[in-house]
């Protein structure tokens, strides 16, 4: 088991940024990174898991209610009505008896379910492939690697590492644990020959965490105290070639993060290094539980990310079918 | 071929809803209109069908560059940044050398490509299954039908009728072409056993507007003259007994309407009555491209709308699978 | 001293409605309320008590890190850059190097310093003059009694009322202190003669409220217990005939509200029955300051409302000037 | 009179720059510009203008049909409700009857009536005062000239030049005309002794471009042909030492501008090295048929920009009072 030294959060993240570089990999002009492993032969595997034909939305909901606190301006979603059905009873000005109602919404791009893009994080001013962080996304957006330059791949074989379950209480890890590798291993040898994790898999991690949001409130969901991945899952995750991972958390990483001072560091080598994408707030119960309940832990999944032009980060309504 | 009545919308109307309503087929309660079609089996036939692993997203860029012009407040998305990779090289008081860009829409949820909820018309003060439009749609948006609750669904069995390509000239209708069920039959005859429609399928409707558009610039893509499906269908739509339509347009429908005084009538019919779920706004010409070259019109395809809770409509990603 | 029974709130409103309204006062169409109240003379008069040049912006700052905390999608503002310095520096595509830094805001219209408008608050479905609530505000906004409808009126005689400084401790009163006309006319004598309340004057009244959260943090500044006008101060603000009043609290009213179950009920008379315009979140703090230093509390008050088309309620910027 | 070399717009925005700069007059820590000649003498001096009690709101509506086209994303403002009157008639689950409706907006800052930010215009990378435009505004907005700074000043000596009116043929100069010194001249001659101009003033110019876009509808009301500043008139803005100025106008100068390729090179000057406060899109035609008739075009004008925290430029309800 890797042993992390707490003083040295800069070190330990140029040394793994180094062993798991994918810089150049797919060529200087690439803005793919690990979707380049998701290929036509993987969606073909993804889609002949479809067996029961049940689909699970593993997106949380998009509303004022959810866990953000404004960090960084990052709120909730806020829907607005621009006609409602009150106000096609009172009459719209419509023909023929048609009325309507139409809404808006302002929300931050990683407000709730969301996969970042490999605009989204910078390594001492580096973005993905090498590029200067400036170079790529200006107050008008990602201008190389927006999120629409990936918007038809997503879709695949995906395999719910259900770690809550297989490793924590009651389906439950604690606030601060950081899952390793040594638990990785041990959920897929507990949950079968299913959740065999390999090139161009969608992976996607469960926690609990949100469950416990669930029950217990938001509390400091969106940035505060989480189980969640270990720094020193870096190389696994590199090693593994996965086109991309997603947790039921808000930031992927365990929090507090390994290091005494230190701000998702493994972030800083998934994204610019791997080209790795990564999902956060996903809702991960309802698909969990079937798995548990019929023993099969891979399946369908489709999560193409809404593109907004130019956008590091984007909403998503992820499909699994199985 | 059905002859209507320029001069009575209402009639007609009314006489449609009588023919094609739904109201009470899934019971009082039921919020899923025509997605009761949509089951399990149809998921597993819809990934039966994907063969060579290619993915198509079906929409359009989320953009401040879009078609819309501010019709009853519909804007084009406003992306702005809350961080950038300027700000990154600049530094922004993050620990080891970490770096990070982030942002935020402002939309409307109809701006670009997107499914109408059933809540988002209604026919004389009445929403889908009989249900008073102030009782579903009020300012704090639609609190029966929204469009969470069908987040999970839509992922099955698409089969795309290019009646640009089989009837117009080009691959392209004219503007005010309406789309009769004459059109759409010739078409699947024309596209052969692979586009036959029926109960639980998603259907796409490709009327090479969109590619105008792409061509000419946006014009009066928004509300303006267009092709599209005529009045005429409402019954067919009803009797195949589809899950949803989409189609490359704005509206739907053909546009101007097909009575001197109107507005999207067929929407009328459709939406509170049937139940159905319309889908504008599509980008259907790479998929569109991708059926003529082999002959394959059916294809997998998952297109789950953004849950943003209580929306009478929404953004979607729909990708498609062959 | 009026005794309220606090098992009776509805009663206590009707009554004091009927005491209070201003319904017809004006006319049928009017839509000015208590800003009748505020004539040329008074501008004049207003004017004239300029005599150091001294001015005060009684505006708190817009901004992310504000009191409010999603009350019914009350978020606060949340302002971003199309355009910055770092954007200008690295090159924007101008000729003769120009650069330019732009933004924009979302935010609610009662988010910050604000002015209530007319068709804020309603009495049983009936808005101010005895106008029905949807017949003034639909989704397209208050059609009547816009906020713009006052842009112009709102510049003439301000007087502050330091109750805080007056009947408090320190400067402050307690939360859940209802100030009573017995304690606006103790201050109105503690502060002499040039704090005179009457017809057309636009009344300030400071509790303190905001200098204790500007001290200890927002806490429950937007909603929670405050210091604050008493409902028994209803005929007061109608019999005096003044313009308008602004308090530095959340909402006007002492909170928690004097009955056993309400909601603002002092709002429910003063908006629809009275017409009186109400000020809320306005920093009184440093004029505050400079009237206990100099013993003058009187001054002009320019403070229109930015006028946001059919807004109920909007931002302002107040300018006293002595 | 002076004459521009077309074809070197750089070399004449760098002269005059030299020619009119402000940097370090008020040390190198300024953050208020020619607002500093804004004196409490002038506010007093402003105030003693106030004889009839008239007052003027000079803003425009802040509404959907507004002017702008979406350039470098400034659209026009959103403003949706978060509750209405219909849903106060409906029910809105608060107690004793009270109902209220509520609202929120989308806005550009510069959207419609506005203040210029010294944050909001460089010059090759430099901003107000020889700062690095970089280490003024960054997505965090402007940290050091945000219009806060500025919140509480801009009351004092307005004065009018109805350059349309004196100059131009009824009432209005056609697009494409600049106005010169010579011009500004004639107009203080033709008005009489209370036009005169000078230190601490905050000048308003009417070119009469609203007025016709009123009449017309908006056309390229934003950012296409108007009357205008021409950029000769640097020297005489600096040398005046006025307080600010604002127009009817979208973007204060002449366009086209009087270079063969340019982009506002007035504002080159003005903001970043005069330091200068420009007003755009104000509406003035209510005032000028006022002072026109009465003879008197001087006046006390509150013109407080709404304090968004860090904006480079802010909405605006500029009150004349005359």
């Amino acid at each position: 088991m890797t042993v992390l030294d707490r003083h040295d959060p800069a070190g330990a993240i140029a040394a793994a940024a180094k062993r798991c570089s994918n810089w150049g990999r797919w060529g200087a002009d690439d803005v793919l990174g690990t979707l380049n492993f998701l290929d036509a032969a993987k969606r073909v595997e993804g889609a002949a898991l479809v067996r029961r034909g049940v689909s699970f939305s593993l997106a949380q909901s998009f509303d004022a209610d959810g866990p953000q606190k404004g960090w960084r301006r990052r709120t909730n979603p806020v829907h607005t009505m621009l006609d409602t059905g009150l106000d096609a009873e009172r009459g719209q000005g419509f023909p023929h008896g048609i009325g309507g109602a139409d809404d808006v919404v302002f929300m931050p791009l990683q407000a709730s379910t969301q996969w970042d893009g490999l605009g989204h994080i910078f390594d001492h001013g580096m973005a993905w492939n090498g590029r200067r962080a400036g170079d790529v996304v200006t107050s008008g957006g990602d201008g190389v690697t927006g999120i629409e330059t990936v918007a038809s791949l997503i879709a695949g074989r995906g395999v719910l590492l259900d770690v809550g379950r297989a490793v924590g209480e009651d389906g439950e890890l604690p606030d601060g644990f950081a899952i390793t590798v040594e638990h990785l291993a041990a959920t897929i040898a507990a949950q079968g020959g299913s959740a065999r994790v390999g090139r161009g898999d969608l992976l996607l991690v469960r926690t609990g965490r949100l469950a416990r949001a669930r029950r217990e409130g938001w509390g400091d969901y969106a940035g505060g105290p989480t189980p969640g991945l270990s720094f020193t899952t870096a190389d696994w995750l590199y090693g593994t070639e996965i086109a991309g991972i997603a947790t039921d958390t808000w930031g992927f990483e365990v929090r507090p993060n390994e290091f005494d001072e230190a701000f998702q560091p493994l972030h800083q080598v998934c994204i610019p290094h791997i080209g790795l994408f990564l999902g956060e707030m996903w809702d991960l119960d309802a698909l969990a539980a079937d798995c548990a309940a019929d023993g099969v832990y891979e399946f369908l999944l489709a999560a193409g990310p809404l593109p907004v032009l130019g956008a590091v980060g984007a909403p998503v309504n992820p499909l699994a079918v199985k």
